[in-house]
């Protein structure tokens, strides 16, 4: 049973309220019912907003938590004065202060994302995603002078994920290719990849978890089987290991740790600002 | 020329620091450097991080901006102690606050995503991105009855970014299929979507944006020959509203924006929490 909400209050997305407010609850335990509000960018919806609020106050008998990062300042107002939930307001909280450091005032602007459609950096975030799908799991050699990143490694063991959020994330082009018995067989990378050998990174997993996986997609097949499993992963590390490529294994992190710190290890001049 | 240095300090991916610090910092006119410092996770990764925000503090003569999302006390206090730059300490000032209000005490435990690479949702997420890559541009029927979500319209009007981003960022199934001349011509929607009318979606684009993007892909073909744009987008819409489907224009839309309103009007039971 739900004990509390929390409600996310945006005038944008309100997807940075969301990401923010979960890694702060994340420190308690709890399970609270979420309630997305986005778009909140009249005085109107402010009040049914309140209302909102109000009315899940009463009927649970507790406050909910209110994150918001609103910037109009009108429909701030009205929530800070009828809202009865505990109002965590992420943007006055530090905007202010940075405004008496930084000696000018902000714009109370909306939303990292208004306007950014047509921008150089959302374009090229774009472009990342197609190029990392245009060049998912070995697909095209083409352009492969491009990436930024190439992730090798055997079958399921994370490339393609990572590809997609390193593009989306961090707009890197990041191609992927997969290691397979035939280049294990003749102990070299994939030809495609040898001009390119500083730009691979590499993905190893444990194979008891890439066995566990791979049945999950062909149950009791030869692919899925543990023998097999050892077999690839430890051609796979051999290899790179030959080649010198850098690598990690994915076995305990998630996409966002993987793409961090294959983004640490290998920094596209294009990308520094 | 940059005339800051903003520094993103974090125990885990720096992920939540970095978009909410971007957020902030998208409020005031500035073009700050950037410095991510991810997996700050012992004392002495603190010291070597105060001595370089010390470092660029000295070299700038102002002090730098930073955003630290650090839930290991021990580590927050030697770059609270030792750092010459503004602190925007992110978690502690909203924890403490929260631990007052829900009477229970924060756990200090690290990163959203630790251990989360086996965790329910997280697994879900990954299904979802693998679900999503296998359902791009109307390449796979099968399994339609799993979708969340099915996108539709032209093609080059934002439906493979967008169905990449409902399944990474919020976990949703979502399938994309275009509508082509072939379509248009027996005035009915692809027959394979019929069945699943309820959870389509539409995307459209202003016909002159969509000549330039598709220009961009292939310049001077018919493709992207304007009249040719404009006749595809009145057949796209004027069969959306014949099937009585829903649809935003995605023109001046960034991704985030088209799926925080795509998951307002179709919000999948499996996901409410």
């Amino acid at each position: 049973m739900h004990t509390r909400t929390v409600f996310f209050v945006s005038d944008g997305t309100g997807i940075t309220a969301e990401t923010f407010g979960n890694a702060i609850l994340a420190q308690f335990e709890m399970k609270p019912r979420h309630v997305r509000l986005p778009f909140i960018d009249s005085v109107d919806k402010a009040h049914q907003t309140v209302r909102q609020i109000n009315h899940t106050a009463e009927i649970e008998g507790k406050k909910p938590i209110v994150f918001t990062t609103l910037v109009n300042m009108e429909v701030l107002r009205v929530i800070q004065e009828g809202c009865k939930g505990m109002l965590l307001d992420m943007f006055g909280t530090f905007v202010h202060p940075l405004e008496d450091e930084l000696g000018i005032k902000s714009h109370h602007r909306v939303g990292r994302f208004s306007d950014v459609s047509r921008s150089k950096e959302y374009t090229d975030r774009i472009e990342a995603i197609n190029f990392s799908l245009a060049h998912d799991d070995g697909q095209s050699n083409r352009d492969l002078v491009n990436a930024d990143v190439i992730l090798v490694g055997v079958s399921r063991s994370g490339k393609t994920p990572t590809s997609l959020y390193l593009a989306m994330q961090y707009g890197m082009k990041a191609a992927n290719y997969p290691l397979i018995p035939e280049d294990f067989e003749r102990r070299q990378l994939p030809p495609a990849l040898e001009p390119h050998r500083k730009k691979i990174f590499g993905l190893t997993i444990q194979p008891e978890r890439l066995s566990e996986i791979r049945n999950e997609r062909r149950p009791n097949s030869k692919y899925a089987d543990l023998v097999n499993c050892r077999n690839e992963v430890a051609d796979a590390e051999a290899m790179m290991r030959r080649a010198g490529i850098r690598w990690l294994s994915t076995t305990t992190k998630s996409i966002e740790e993987i793409a961090t710190t294959i983004l640490q290890e290998i920094r596209p001049e294009r990308l520094e600002y």
